[in-house]
């Protein structure tokens, strides 16, 4: 057996581990009640014990030496068989390069921070929690050095590089700069805009059955395969599983059904890039999704692309009508729903935001974790700078209101820096998918008609597919021509909003 | 660290995985959509792999060695860490006895004969279930003779073991040839007297979400704990899961709501078992159920002790009545739900077995399967034997009907010999349970009163708190004052049938 094949077998060998894992966390928020915790978190600790263990087993790095030597040989090694070594050795270098000591003592201190943060934020108690999270900063730092010394990166480029492989903080400067020159105007025009306009919001009890029955209906308008996948609930909504079994949540609530509608549109854009994943390499790293901002571009385009487009709204205000029995309500009129999906207002919320405001949450969070982690500020830093960002970005300021400013979010309480900006990377992808997708196909006739299949067809030819064959910006250049331009982005904004 | 700690140590972090395994087969049943099946599959064959390698771990040989070693030099040893120690080497003996090779012909055998059976089964076609089933009885005979030889046991008893740690042919023997004098003119007496009584059967529609919220009344009434459980469906209802997360499944027939009725009550006996082990025990082979028939004494204490009583029947009359809004159907009256659930019927099928004819079903597997076994009879003998032992058992014959015969069950597919005395034996202890706790417990007024907790102390007291911290007959005779008698089975039978 050659070294590759070894590494191959090995690293299917995880998957099922990781397979166990999925669908336990899966359960753990979708089913499981209280009295099953401790046991599943004892449970799920080992298997995790067992899967570092697994992926960092010391004869791999002669593996992956002898397997390199094996490709330098072999004249006709297929393309892919060295972008699934690259992947494999991608993922076996994330897994050995953090000391296991520092591993462990970031988990510990993460539990404490985020276990005393989800009393700490409601009582704004910014002394409290600052305590805890120093020493998550700390280490957080330390895996940063020790990230960037082994990659050849700065610290914060190596946190990056665990979520978003190649992009660099160079990009996201070049990228969020420009975006900071246009968008807080467009935020004010627009909201100008939609002053005068009146929108009639949703009230009364919208049954959770009959959500999810609708909830479903929109599944299969977008093509869910049922075969592989299910919907359920959670206390906060995502998708899980394994790509013959992806398992998407969401959440009702009785009072409103449009943002269950919606975040079940989000999920299947996940769903459908998990499904569509190449099964030639099923197991591998190099059949796994590109990376957290690949992946939420498939959500976002869904969402956003297609969920918010003027086409599927008229879709929705059919199907909704239809499950509330409410064909005259003037709610559920198209162009209303359209006001209420499109609706934009600022916040200090995150995940609250529109689609117009939400960029300027995830770069001002992007510039203060940048600073943090490559030391040019302190953690004592965080609240005052918050405040004077949002008070740029959005006008709106956060001084003595931590719990509705840096300590609203989960993310960094537990040291996921490099994560944010996933989010807004996803969004720009999906506007340049776009862009390009509309060269060839018309695309609100293609949704109007109710067959959405070429959109699906572009997304799995370009995308899906595709899986992790590529660099990031190999694959967008192979879909678009171009990488990631953020003029589309702007494009797509100012298109739907002036 | 002793090496008493390092095995118990072991033997938790086993239950991690098996926690896992469990989980996945639950989710698997209740859950999957077809497309995951290939995945969990391999996932939970990894996982059971897995399992095998930490069961047989050479060093495990030693540890016991040292540990019996440590106990024997240690006056102040308790009692309980004797019978934890036992209850490890049980399971490793269990474990490591059967080479790897034989287990993995055995995998390999029964699953190629179980999927053709299922076909075969339809066709009557005993040639050519007979062709697979040869290699899977050489097999399973392979197995009893190295148990037996490891465990000083005649081959069957050694199959015996691995379900009824304990129970030997020679005690099944007495029982069952006891019971064989008094069955069969029981069950004639019985079908006499009901012939000329009337039963309204229930028809027309019971929505699964009605039959649901109502088994859900009734699991609230048999006091199951729901932060440590649910209740889902399956095509096998079977309970699963692990002590502190229990998941019992049922299957529901719009036309009939009794079945799926009782079925939860069993499966809410299995569960409290369950959810009744000592947490001071958690994880370790001395925490779980003692066996597979102690297990089935409780859901047939549920099922037949409680379920079926005049008092219990009831409260199932007034719940269903109100569950279905049907008050004056003559179906939910009290007297007419006890003559359903009381009805005997001579049959083919042992699944839809009546209380009273279901241990001549046991009987009868168990002598062919005992002398299958042990060599006394082939394989090509069980058509015939069946046929013979049916006419005598309930005078029906499965001459040239192998599909109603001994084709009917998977059990013997894929060499699950060994496990069908387990029933009886669990309705026998379930007998002799109630006859002992009538002498201080007023059983029907209990039930009557709509709180049964006195009952379900006494089984957590006697049963479900001590695990397996005895042997089974002790746990029998400290609960009872003796051994297994079947004359409380009869009594049982007698007082409410005849």
């Amino acid at each position: 057996m050659s070294h590759y094949d070894k590494l191959t077998s090995h690293y299917q060998t995880l998957s099922h581990f990781n397979h166990a894992q999925a669908m336990l966390g899966w359960d753990a928020a979708a089913n499981m009640p209280s009295g099953g915790s401790e046991a599943r978190s004892n449970a799920m600790a080992e298997l995790s014990v067992h899967i570092h263990r697994l992926s960092t087993q010391p004869q791999l790095e002669d593996w992956f030496g002898n397997a390199e030597q094996e490709a330098f040989n072999t004249e006709q090694i297929a393309t892919e068989q060295q972008a699934s070594l690259r992947e494999m050795k991608r993922q076996w270098q994330q897994a050995t390069v953090v000391p296991e000591d520092l591993v462990q003592a970031q988990s510990i201190a993460g539990s404490k921070c985020e276990h005393a943060w989800r009393s700490q934020r409601q009582e704004n108690d910014w002394t409290g929690f600052e305590k805890n999270w120093k020493e998550v900063v700390a280490l957080s730092r330390e895996e940063a050095k020790i990230r960037g010394a082994a990659l050849g990166l700065t610290p914060y480029d190596a946190m990056l590089d665990k979520y978003e492989p190649g992009t660099t903080t160079a990009s996201l400067n070049t990228l969020f700069t420009d975006v900071k020159t246009w968008l807080p105007e467009l935020i004010e025009t627009v909201l100008e805009k939609q002053k005068s306009e009146s929108i009639i919001l949703p009230s009364g009890t919208f049954s959770t059955a009959t959500q999810k029955a609708l909830g479903l209906e929109v599944m299969k308008l977008l093509k869910f395969d049922f075969d592989r996948g299910r919907l359920d609930q959670s206390v906060h909504p995502f998708c899980g599983g394994v790509p013959t079994d992806v398992r998407i949540t969401t959440r009702y609530d009785e009072q409103d059904f449009v943002q269950a509608l919606m975040g079940i549109v989000h999920e299947t854009g996940h769903a459908r890039y998990e499904q569509g994943l190449p099964t030639a390499f099923a197991g591998l790293p190099v059949g796994e999704a590109r990376s957290m901002g690949i992946h939420e571009s498939q959500s976002l385009f869904f969402e956003m692309q297609i969920g918010r487009s003027k086409a599927f709204i008229s879709h929705l205000s059919r199907l909704s009508a239809d499950a509330f029995s409410a064909h005259n309500d003037p709610v559920f009129a198209q162009d209303n729903l359209y006001k209420i999906y499109t609706q934009v207002e600022k916040g200090f919320i995150r995940v609250d935001a529109d689609e117009l405001t939400y960029p300027a949450h995830v770069i001002m969070r992007y510039e203060i974790e940048r600073d943090l982690i490559n030391g040019v500020i302190e953690h004592t830093d965080v609240p005052a700078l918050w405040d004077e960002k949002m008070k740029a970005a959005l006008g709106i300021s956060t001084k003595d209101n931590v719990k509705n400013g840096c300590m609203q979010d989960i993310h960094w309480t537990d040291g996921a820096f490099g994560y944010f900006p996933s989010y807004t990377l996803g969004a720009m992808y999906a506007a340049q998918y776009k862009a390009t997708m509309t060269q060839n196909i018309d695309f609100d006739s293609v949704i109007q008609s109710g067959d959405l299949s070429p959109i699906f067809q572009w997304l799995s030819d370009n995308i899906w597919s595709q899986a992790s064959l590529h660099t990031t910006d190999e694959l967008v250049k192979r879909a678009t021509g171009e990488t990631l331009n953020a003029a589309h982005f702007r494009k797509h904004l100012e298109g739907r909003y002036l």
